[in-house]
């Protein structure tokens, strides 16, 4: 099995499935309990927070944990807005944002919350002039990711950091889900006020994420109940997952020091073969390119189709992101980069980890050239 | 270790643990992804969707996973509210609930919702009169624990249930948490609408819940996103999750049939026990009580200095709710039941599994007396 579509979920490292698998299985007292044997939950839940904290390079007040990157960033959001409404009522994303925060900003907008959403270059690049064009007076909130999930495209966080740190009455939000272990973010350099992690991008278990919430930025709760997490995520806390995701986030950092050539490499000869073959279209940018993630198209094949071709050479990929796959096959971000449909709906996102090789690379590259002309066989 | 603290959480079952791990490690393809081996996730996660439903004798169409009973308590009220405002703005709850269903209520109460807390009797009961002559042409939701969390008094949700069948614009929300596995509740019969299980309270994993929501009947989503749970619950499916959470709910509801005696045997031994140590005051009521949870008090002698005593026997016991142990020690239930200061400060609140014996029983009770009178020499 060939498991290029990493950007949708990576297989869990087995010292992270250890890690869980012992908290659960020994440590499985209620953190909020009196007694002490609570208080060794709670004691390894601290530690985990004081590991991730460290981590990011950040305090470990600042650390929430959530079930996953779709509540962070609906957290991130909804919290955001609801605690600062009375300043104002507008926020401004972009147009290739991850569904949980397009949705749950489009949640916002029934509550009468005003939206602008930029637009993104040919390269699925935000343009920090534009968002400074549409800040206005009551603009509470700006929330851009930082890699793009169907394309890898990396947006200027810092730089948006910057302007909006002239600004301290408009929060910034960043989606960091497909960055993580990949592609660096300073979080306090950046400016960042709420930064959303999801553990399984990064062979941590579903179901488990972080929520950066800088010290002092005021958020509303989206689950209220007995206190947890400061206030601010109620719910018995996912001790067992909060120690893996604390594992896991180390283990990827040390890879991203000791193996980023690695990846890197793999990355740059898939994309170098993938121009090689005829009628294919790469639609992630040379620059400002996380290496992780590699789109393409072949045009007037549908994306679908190839997709389940692969699968029976055993090798795994997928359309647009895993969430929307299955309810339309043209891509939103290719769309937002103003590609024309015919390419937006036929294409491929390859997704790395470090776990990949250089014989995997060669056996997808061959696959895929033999798959087109497979396919074009058949439609003739 | 005696653990008789299975109200806060329970010890995961080894087999639920081992469904974890397999699937997490073999099965981590996302189900949203479009090629088989996200097919196969997705198979898991409708195998353990159609498990539960069986379980529970309801449609598998009515189940969506959630992170826990905290989400799924906000999801069926905030979701219920929202997507009923235009019916009207009216909730009636208890003044026993959970504080994830009580916080949830009070940050409607800031949306322009309006709330009626009914009181309970001095069993912690509530009665279905009060309830009725409350209901008012604006009410839009009606919610009631079914086995309070801090004395184990059972609500009598059925007759709820029949009264508000009258009333089809009301919807019935029910915090199933504390029952499951140990007192029955036909989510059918009863006319429920919305049903909140989570599964560490019988030993599932934490970070893993349930929540019903009955075939047709409206909800907002709270975590928006991917689409996935259709469109009620988006983020990942966290698969190994919700197959061990089937698992867990098989193994108890198992575990209902077979060794309920067993349960029952070993509460009645300890509630007799408890009635002949001088100076304890028994809490849960004699009828409409589970058979877990006993709860007493001890007037006089702090209930959190009594939990650490028992602790230095290697006997773990609470005070009140775990969420709520450290934040204050009077009780809330014990308060809205009537009882004085002196007695719902100095609670203590046993609860037990089918795991437990007749021996621990023993056990406890015999250091239950010791400590009272070692504490007493000390106070003297």
């Amino acid at each position: 099995m060939i498991y290029f579509d990493n950007s949708a979920t990576t297989k869990p490292f087995p010292e992270v499935i250890d890690s869980f698998v012992k908290v659960s299985a020994e440590y499985f007292g209620n953190p909020s309990s009196l007694h002490n044997f609570g208080g060794l939950a709670e004691k390894l839940l601290s530690q985990a927070r004081s590991q991730a904290a460290k981590l990011l390079s950040v305090q470990q007040n600042e650390i929430y944990f959530t079930s996953g990157g779709t509540e962070g960033n609906n957290l991130a959001i909804k919290g955001a807005a609801f605690a600062n409404n009375k300043s104002g009522r507008h926020l401004i994303t972009t147009t290739i944002e991850h569904p949980s925060v397009r949705e749950a900003i489009k949640q916002l907008e029934s509550f009468g919350f005003d939206v602008t959403e930029v637009p993104v270059d040919i390269n699925g690049r935000v343009n920090v002039k534009t968002i400074e064009n549409e800040i206005r007076e009551d603009t509470i909130l700006v929330s851009v990711m930082h890699v793009n999930n169907e394309v890898g495209t990396i947006q200027p966080i810092r730089e948006i950091g910057q302007l909006l740190k002239q600004y301290p009455k408009i929060k910034f939000h960043v989606d960091y889900v497909q960055g993580v272990g990949k592609v660096p973010l300073n979080i306090n350099d950046c400016h960042i006020d709420f930064c959303t992690i999801s553990a399984h991008k990064f062979h941590g278990m579903k179901g488990t994420g972080l929520l950066f919430v800088r010290d002092g930025v005021k958020i509303n709760p989206l689950l209220n109940g007995g206190g947890q997490e400061k206030n601010i995520r109620s719910g018995t806390e996912n001790v067992a997952g909060a120690v893996s995701l604390a594992k896991a986030l180390r283990l990827i950092m040390e890879k991203q020091q000791k193996e980023f050539t690695h990846l890197n490499l793999i990355s740059k000869q898939l994309r170098e073969g993938l121009f090689k073959i005829e009628g294919v279209a790469v639609n992630t940018p040379e620059t400002h390119a996380a290496p992780h993630i590699i789109n393409f198209s072949i045009p007037h094949l549908k994306s679908e189709v190839f997709v389940h071709a692969l699968e029976e050479k055993d090798i795994y990929v997928s359309t647009t992101s895993a969430c929307s796959s299955k309810q339309k096959t043209i891509s939103g971000t290719l769309s937002a980069m103003g590609m024309p449909e015919e390419r937006a709906g036929s294409a491929i996102r390859l997704s790395l980890s470090y776990t990949n090789t250089v014989d995997e690379v060669n056996t997808v590259l061959t696959a895929i050239k033999q798959t087109i002309e497979e396919l074009r066989k058949v439609m003739k």
